[in-house]
C-alpha cells in the first residue's frame, strides 16, 4: 500500500484538509469530536506526517549533516560520538556523509543538502579541497557551517581544531630529544589545513634543533594504500631515517606493517609517533607514541557552535576558531633501547 | 539572503511558475528566448530547484539509508564502502544513521524515514532489538529493507550475513585443537541474530568434542566498556579459562587490556581468537588470531540487492539469504609455545 496522505485523509473523512491538519495539530478551534474521528482514522491507517512538507513550510527539518572525509578512522568515530551527543539533546537528526577524500563528491552532497533537507552543516573537508565556494554557498543561503579538524582557511568561518603546529613540533622534538637525527614526515595533502599545520610544526622543530629538512625526507602521501605502503617500504629500506613522524594514524599503521616485512626493529631502528585516537595504539607491538586529540571534545563543541548559530542572523559576523589541546601519549615506539 | 524560490523567480521574470518550471526542466513548448532568460536569472540568483517538492512529486530522493550500531568499528567502515561502491554506480546518496545499540533509536530513525526522505534502506539491527515491526513497517509502505550482518529472523526478510555458526563452531574447535580445555565465551546480545548463533557454534563445538558446557565461562557482554572490562578482569583473575572466543573485537581488545594490567600472558596462559576486521589485528602485541567477515563484500551484495528491489512489486515474495564465509586467520594469539 502506499503511504496515505492528508489529502486521502480528509477525502475519507469527508472534512476539509485545513481541517484534518488542525485536528492533528490539536488545534483549539476543532471540536474534540472531530480531532477524535481524525485521530483515530490516522491511526488505524498508519498515517505520518509528511516532514518534507512540513518542513518546507517550516522550513525546520531538525536535522544536521556531518561530512567527514572517511569512516575508518578512531578520530572521527569519536567526534561523531561528540556531535550526537549534542544533537540527541538538542532532539535532532544527524546525517551522516562520506567524502572519502573526494573533492567532487564533497560539493556535490554540498549541493544536494543546500536544498532544504538540513538546518545546519558540519564539515571535515576532503583532502582533495582545494576550495571552499561551495560551503561558503550554504553559509550565503543561510544554512550555517561550522568547520572542525579540517577547517577552511577563509577568514570568516567557524572552525574548531586541535593545536596542529604545536603539537607537531612536539612531536618532532619527542624525535630528536629521543635522539633521531634524520626524521622523515608522512604528510597529508597540503590542500588540508591540518596538512600544511602539521608539516610546518616539523619544520620548525627541526630549525629549532639546527636540522636541515631534506625534501627525501617528506613524503607526501596518497589516499592509495597500496602507492603509500611502496613509498613508506622505500623509505625504510634506503635506511635514510632514524624516526618517523606520520600526521595520520594510517600511515603509522603501514609503517608497522613495512617495518614487519622488512624486519626493520621500531623504536631499535627507526621510532615511530604518529596523530592517532587509534584504540589499539597501546596494544601494538610495540605500542605506540601518540599525539591524541581530544576527538570527542572538538565534535561535541563544534556541534554546540551550530546549534547556536542555527537561527540566528548576521552568524559569520563574528566566527571564531576554537583550539583543544592534543596529549602528547609517551609509549615503547619512541623509547631508548635503554628506558 | 533567504533561498530563492520557483515564485520568486516567477515574479520576477513576470512569467507564471509553470512557464518557469518548464523553462527550467528545458520543456519544448517553451520559447529558446524564454528559457534563455529564466536560466540567466536562476543562475544568476543561484536558484535550485528544492528536491524536497520535486521528491514528493516524482516520489524519488534517489537517496537510500543505512542503519548501523556503531561507527569505531571496522567491520562497518568495510561494509559501508563496500554499499557505496554499488550507490555511486547507481548514482544514490547515502545517508548514515548510527543507533549506539539504542531500540529506540533504532525506531525512531525509522520513524523519521518512513516519510519519503529515502527510497530503501539497509539495516543491522541494534542489539537492543526485540522486535522489527518498525522495519515492517517501512515495508509495508514500500520501502524496502535488506538487512546485513545482525538481520531480521522474520521468514520474510531480505538477508546478507555471513555464516556465523559455522564460524563460531570452527573457532571453538580451534581453541580446542590448540588444547584449550576451560573456553570462555565472550557473547553479544541474545537478541541479535549474531548474538545467538555465535553462541551456539560455541556451544556445539564443545559438545562435539565432549566439552561441558559452563554457565560461569559464558560471559553475556554490554555496551558498556567499563562493565565489560571489570567483568572480563574477573573472568581472567579467577584464572577459571584458558581459551577466549570473542564475539566482536571491541571485547578481544578489553581482553588485551587486561592482560596487560593482571600481567597475564597470551597466548601462553590464555588463547584469544575473536570475530574482527581491525586493520591492526597482525600488528597487536601478541598478533590476533580472528575470524574475519568479508565485510566489503556483504555491504556490497546486501545494497546491490536492494537496488533490485527499488520500484518492483511485491518484492518480498521471495526473499532470500544470501551467507557469505568468513576466514579464520591464524596468528600468534592461539598459538602453542613450540610454534
Amino acid at each position: 500500500m502506499d503511504r496515505i496522505n492528508i489529502k486521502q485523509l480528509a477525502e475519507m473523512l469527508n472534512l476539509s484538509i485545513a481541517t484534518v491538519s488542525k485536528a492533528l495539530r490539536d488545534s483549539y478551534d476543532i471540536s474534540s469530536e472531530t480531532k477524535e474521528k481524525v485521530i483515530q482514522l490516522a491511526t488505524s491507517l498508519n498515517y505520518e506526517p509528511n516532514p518534507h512538507a512540513s518542513s518546507l513550510r517550516r522550513n525546520k527539518s531538525r536535522t544536521i549533516a556531518v561530512i567527514i572525509p572517511e569512516i575508518a578512522n578512531n578520530y572521527f568515530a569519536l567526534a561523531i560520538n561528540g556531535i550526537e551527543s549534542v544533537a540527541e539533546e538538542m532532539e535532532f537528526h544527524v546525517l551522516i556523509y562520506l567524502t572519502h577524500e573526494d573533492f567532487e563528491k564533497e560539493k556535490m552532497f554540498t549541493k544536494h543538502l543546500l536544498s532544504g533537507r538540513i538546518e545546519g552543516m558540519l564539515v571535515s573537508a576532503a583532502s582533495s579541497s582545494s576550495d571552499y565556494s561551495h560551503l561558503k554557498e550554504m553559509e550565503q543561503n543561510g544554512i550555517p557551517v561550522v568547520y572542525f579538524d579540517r577547517v577552511s582557511e577563509e577568514e570568516d568561518s567557524w572552525r574548531v581544531t586541535t593545536d596542529d603546529f604545536e603539537s607537531s613540533r612536539l612531536a618532532t622534538s619527542h624525535l630528536i630529544e629521543r635522539g633521531c637525527k634524520n626524521i622523515a614526515h608522512l604528510a597529508i595533502s597540503p590542500y588540508t589545513s591540518i596538512g600544511k599545520k602539521r608539516l610546518s610544526g616539523y619544520l620548525r622543530a627541526l630549525a629549532d634543533n639546527n636540522i636541515e629538512a631534506k625534501e627525501s625526507l617528506i613524503l607526501q602521501c596518497t589516499n592509495n594504500d597500496r602507492e603509500d605502503a611502496i613509498a613508506i617500504a622505500n623509505l625504510l629500506s634506503n635506511k635514510i631515517c632514524d624516526g618517523i613522524f606520520a600526521a595520520v594514524e594510517k600511515y603509522a599503521i603501514l609503517v608497522y606493517e613495512q617495518c614487519n616485512i622488512l624486519n626493520i626493529s621500531i623504536p631499535d631502528e627507526v621510532k615511530v609517533i604518529a596523530f592517532s585516537n587509534l584504540q589499539t595504539a597501546a596494544l601494538l607491538n610495540p605500542s605506540l607514541t601518540t599525539i591524541t586529540q581530544p576527538a570527542f571534545d572538538i565534535g561535541k563543541q563544534a556541534a554546540g557552535i551550530l546549534f547556536n548559530l542555527l537561527g540566528k542572523k548576521n552568524q559569520y559576523s563574528h566566527p571564531m576558531t576554537i583550539v583543544l589541546k592534543s596529549t602528547l601519549i609517551e609509549r615503547v615506539s619512541t623509547a631508548n633501547k635503554l628506558l
